[in-house]
């Protein structure tokens, strides 16, 4: 595909992501099919590092991968009251298979709860059955009817954790647990710091007891909810008459959990580092780490250049550019589309002097930088990048975070606020989880976003709806 | 879920692979989901392993991860005459999405060379952009009559390739490297020999000019088609107008090929080594390669022993069982169904005179072993199981492979075969790439799994049924 510009951030928001994706080899709309994107080749080894992250976490807490069936039979869903109300606008109907009108239609899984409730009903008799610690990764379909590439779309790719419990006190510490597995991966991996909290109830999962989640800022200071852990109490238990013999003899319904994250993370990713020269990649998930592109004029100066690029990159594990017919500024506007951290450059000048020009993608720095160095200067480099990137997107969110003590002041700030123009703030204000608070915000647009697990503001305080007392300040914001 | 006998496998083979399926903690019928399974905690792990086997393959042979939408137009099937034909009797159709009827069906996809074809349009212009090398990982949807537990089920995990190249040479070379990619999988990782060869014209996949194949027989006799790579001609080049512009200026249509393999493997991987006490493993695609059991009867041994059973496990990589309430011997039972290759016993008796006892899965021989020696040896008895594992699989395939001259041979040796009651075998035979001969051999349920593309056996003959000449035997078997 041809290159073309990228529109300035700062000019609008939104183009800029759209040309960012487009641009990085990151994914394309499908078009022909409603809402859906193709995950090309950047996108896709993105999200292989992603789960890699993930999937080693999950294993290491004790999880199992399986797989339970895409189609789901409609009647499913009718089993728990807020689990089929959330989701039936967003179904996709399977009614007509093998050639004929099926009896009973089947949905293509928004979510799993409701096929693995039924399994989990067969599986669980005894408390000797739980734990019961499943995940899997898998596509799901939700019907929507505003997609952007990779934050909303009709299909998207995520993982989702099933568990069953024999007391609500374990499910509860699965729950947190599984949201500190996200927080760390969006952090140490995609230095893209994140508040954790519990969502309102007019936020939570449909079926959910309490669904606690990952918020992240954006560039423009939208949040972006970037994982989910739900406590389901007992709900799916019932619905499913998932039931087990307790230790005293009692027959109970279990304490059930679900948790995911999805390809929207790749989403998040980009918006929180990204620049108007395109992807900015925290190193640890970009698929190439460095890049050297070899320069030359003249004929006898290419097999020297060469050889010597083939060498150096073995040495430290770069991928060479060596692509006929490509000038090097071709090169590098190729590679810092696509985020490499680290682009290296060698000419005849360098060879003569021993040295590789070394470019980091996300300051734009070059320096000379001897050969025999670079075995340890590129990990350094790779390592510094990360933890600035991580650095600056803390302080960006740390700047935009501000406090307000009334509904007025709430408004003020985040009224004019869009996805194109960007100015989002996470605006720090005493509010009661009430549906009512949750509706007078929504009326400019704006979400609250979660209840923080950690206040790290002035404590307790009164609601500025309803002037009842509690305990901690809320984050509101607009959102994608 | 409580434990249950194995059918013996001489008794009734299609009895015993369900049984070991269930018993290994592989896979159960959905049951609510036609002709669905669920992948369980084991069978997932051994298809990870598979993935990572494959994937490492493909990347190191230039392909790139993709990832393309779920749902396909069903117009989009009717592009390619002979696709349509093959497909349609087995689509999912989604009518209603969002609540509403939709204007246009999607398809589940059955397979992606169409929506694939489509984006091939958009992406290739040039000989520049040739070759295009992508796969993905994905579920298929075949609305199936029969089936059975990953051998054919209505939904499968699978991958497939598609590459698009300038000229049919090229795309040839494509076809026949994956073939030798899955071969190797298939040989050095499953322990299951395979042979490599062309399907027959009516066994073609629908829209290819020519399929080939790796095919392997199970304990059975039967054959199991386990993998597939098609040269596609022009095929969906000109259905969906992929062209490009050749280095010569002329317009042309892209040389196509697509190849896969699914879930599939895990039955195959099952039929090729498991015996009447559950599932045998290769070493290489077992989960969990070594246990340690730990034997106590009293409260002072069990100290000793869970402490010397850590230490020992430590240093090997193995798992200890610790549960309690468990007795050794339900213990070993439970990695027996389970596949995995060693089993170590540690009692009081072995700590005092510094041994284990270690039992190889697939021999069921118990050795006592030092202490000291069992890190060396435990790798050794693993590659030494891996090879017998193959070298047994590829003496029954030769030794059950035999010649036939006469139609009515080819017939007598086969009739009598089923699934069921096993006596299969590999009959070759001259005969003519025609669907009447095709035709003749179904007849008595047979099917040509395949002309082998190296000819082991007596050259060119005469065809058993129209007395035409051919280059070499085919491969006629009764097959899943």
């Amino acid at each position: 595909m041809p290159e073309s510009p990228i529109t300035p951030r700062s000019q609008d928001f939104a183009a800029w992501y759209q040309d960012v994706v487009l641009q990085g080899d990151m994914a394309e709309p499908a078009e022909v099919v409603k809402g859906c994107m193709v995950i090309k080749a950047n996108g896709y080894a993105i999200w292989e590092l992603i789960q890699r992250q993930l999937d080693d976490r999950f294993k290491a807490t004790g999880h199992q991968n399986v797989y339970f069936p895409l189609l789901i039979p409609q009647s499913f869903l009718h089993k728990e009251a807020e689990h089929v109300e959330g989701f039936s606008p967003e179904l996709a109907v399977v009614t007509i298979a093998g050639g004929k009108e099926l009896e009973e239609p089947y949905v293509i899984r928004p979510t799993s709860e409701t096929i693995i409730g039924h399994f989990f009903s067969k599986w669980i008799q005894s408390y000797r059955d739980l734990p019961v610690l499943l995940n899997q990764w898998a596509n799901i379909i939700r019907w929507e009817l505003r997609t952007r590439l990779f934050l909303r779309t009709t299909e998207f790719l995520w993982q989702e954790g099933h568990t069953a419990h024999s007391t609500h006190e374990e499910a509860m510490a699965e729950v947190l647990r599984m949201l500190d597995v996200y927080a760390q991966v969006a952090e140490d991996e995609m230095a893209m710091p994140v508040i954790k909290g519990a969502k309102t109830q007019s936020e939570k999962f449909a079926g959910a007891v309490r669904t606690y989640a990952i918020e992240a800022m954006m560039q423009n200071g939208l949040a972006l909810q970037s994982g989910t852990s739900h406590d389901l109490g007992q709900n799916f238990g019932r619905a499913f008459d998932v039931k087990f013999q307790s230790k005293e003899g009692q027959l109970e319904y279990v304490w059930q959990t679900s948790w995911g994250v999805s390809t929207r993370l790749i989403g998040g990713l980009i918006m929180s580092h990204s620049d108007d020269k395109g992807l900015v990649l925290p190193p640890r998930l970009a698929p190439v780490k460095s890049v050297l592109v070899p320069i030359y004029r003249k004929d006898d100066e290419k097999a020297r250049v060469l050889e010597a690029a083939e060498r150096i990159a073995r040495d430290i594990g770069a991928k060479v550019d060596d692509r006929e017919g490509q000038s090097p500024g071709a090169k590098f506007f190729h590679w810092e589309r696509r985020g490499v951290p680290i682009v290296l450059e060698l000419g005849p000048r360098d060879l003569a002097s021993n040295n590789v020009v070394l470019k980091r993608r996300d300051t734009g720095v070059k320096e000379t930088v001897p050969q025999a160095d670079l075995a340890a200067r590129i990990p350094d480099t790779l390592d510094r990048m990360q933890k600035d990137l991580y650095n600056a997107a803390k302080q960006r969110l740390k700047d935009n975070t501000v406090l307000a003590n009334s509904i007025g002041e709430v408004e003020a700030i985040l009224r004019d606020v869009t996805a194109e123009k960007g100015g989002g703030k996470f605006v720090m204000a005493h509010m009661k989880d009430d549906p009512a608070c949750d509706a007078r915000i929504k009326e400019f647009k704006a979400t609250v976003r979660c209840i923080p697990l950690v206040d790290e503001f002035d404590g307790a305080g009164k609601c500025i709806l309803t002037g009842e007392p509690v305990d901690r300040r809320v984050v509101i914001a607009k959102a994608y």
